[in-house]
């Protein structure tokens, strides 16, 4: 068994995802449900910390135990439904609306981090609510541990403070490029990134979907390519794979420095290339070691060029 | 003196451009005079064909000529005024509105190609109305020459027909990610690129603004990154000063293959961001060559990674 772990809180869900060209009916999701199927392809435990309620299908767990991961932390809350959300894809792709949120069980959710995880090498805080995170982060040993932080418009715009805590905590940040500017009032990712850096995070990850990502960390810059695709079904789940992806790469290393977090951000954005050519978490649980690996490498061939 | 040659067909204007921080007054511009001085940094003679008006300022035209930019093929108009172009960018610079465009003396254009410049390794037909690049075509020894075609939005909507002539007859087209789709109904870049080079070019190239830019060739697929910059003023003149760059390193290679195409597209990027960094051409005559190298090397550095 693997020496490596890492310790992801988020969410578990249903989604009801509209795309242009199709819905996926009600399915599993969820930004902790992604991340952890993510950390899976690397040679480690995952554990997932959410909640869900009594209509969460248990056949479920089974499949995430089978791939190593740890559920200890998983409360079942039968007193509700699981959160549910519902959304609405634009053409392109590149914007959605969301038709519903219910919260349903994870208003009640109260973290509990299992003690085997409590030293893990990567915690991985994904989208959620900032004051969940905060009290994650209580319970574990951050000097060890690689805090890395998902989040979004939703929390800037409501639980400011909270997030600004969280932040300062975080040894690395994953948010989208547009959140990034409006997170910092700044004018351009690279300005929006030093400022988001200077709250905390030494590593600055700006994510730019279909455009790949920027890594920020003291003066120096790395763009991680996305695989260029004409087969994009649902990019949900995409940014939540992305970050598991690049964890669960960070945990089977031996160190955590820039050369590293370029190749872990790769394999991100490799894991996510898969994950969006299907509804939910479908694509992703078909994928295998070596098609993750196999993919890195076109993205190293896909920006390789002579400079003479 | 270099024997290769360069063949610039396009617009030369007067601009005057307002972003959220400043307005440039009424400057030189024009696609023609981007893309001539994108390719005098390369060991090369180029040449304009266009029209100008009996406003032009006749010292701008000894600037050019000092930098090896042939103006035979430059008509002066005295029945009237050069062509004036007045934009406005949005928040972020990704989007503009036109406030004012008078045609003036470049309604009267008709182009004529200097014999020298016939047989030219590369013709660039910068954005301009197809028919004139059709009548270009017409002129010159199209066995022998690269043609390069940039067109945009404003064309696709008005002069279908003409336009897919001289895609038909081009090698290399230069495209914005949004405009590929619009002329396509593609639903994605990468199918946009296919679509488009049935219509005939061998090489597909999507620009992505500060995304970079895609290359599409015989199932191959290349992405040239953009610098990432914290300092633009201006992006008028970066996909005219990508294309002339891009044109410029190619006519100073000995062979067009898809490893040199990855590489002129990084030095095409290279120049715009150069370009980008002032108001119309202030920044780009600045520019040293060495400096255009340097930033090569600096774009191949911002996307190398390690695939272990």
């Amino acid at each position: 068994m693997a020496d490596n772990k890492v310790l992801i809180v988020g969410t578990m869900a249903f989604d009801e995802v509209e795309t242009p060209t199709g819905s996926s009916g009600k399915i599993i999701a969820g930004s902790a449900t992604y991340i952890a199927l993510a950390t899976s392809f690397f040679d480690l435990e995952s554990a997932i910390v959410s909640i869900v309620g009594r209509d969460f299908p248990q056949d479920y767990f089974k499949e995430l135990s089978k791939r190593n991961i740890n559920l200890e932390g998983v409360e079942i809350d039968n007193s509700g439904d699981t959160f549910y959300w519902k959304g609405r894809y634009h053409k392109n792709l590149n914007r959605r609306d969301t038709l519903a949120t219910d919260l349903n069980t994870l208003a009640n959710f109260n973290p509990i981090v299992p003690s085997y995880f409590k030293d893990s090498e990567v915690a991985l805080l994904g989208n959620l609510h900032p004051r969940i995170q905060l009290l994650v982060l209580d319970q574990i040993s951050t000097q060890k541990t690689t805090i890395i932080l998902d989040t979004m418009n939703y929390w800037i715009e409501r639980t400011w403070d909270e997030l600004v805590q969280v932040v300062s905590k975080t040894d690395v940040i994953t948010i989208n490029d547009e959140e990034a500017i409006q997170m910092t009032n700044a004018t351009n990712v690279m300005s929006a990134a030093k400022k988001i850096s200077d709250m905390g995070p030494s590593y600055v990850i700006i994510k730019k979907g279909e455009h790949g990502a920027l890594l920020y960390h003291k003066e120096q810059t790395f763009l991680a390519p996305a695989a260029v695709l004409d087969n994009v079904v649902d990019p949900t789940g995409a940014g939540d794979s992305f970050a598991g992806g690049l964890a669960g790469f960070l945990a089977s290393q031996s160190k955590l420095d820039f050369e590293t977090m370029k190749t872990a951000m790769v394999y991100g954005s490799s894991v996510a290339s898969f994950c969006v050519t299907d509804f939910g978490t479908k694509s992703i649980v078909n994928t295998t070691l070596s098609q993750i690996k196999e993919r890195v490498k076109y993205l190293k061939t896909l920006v390789h060029f002579e400079a003479p």
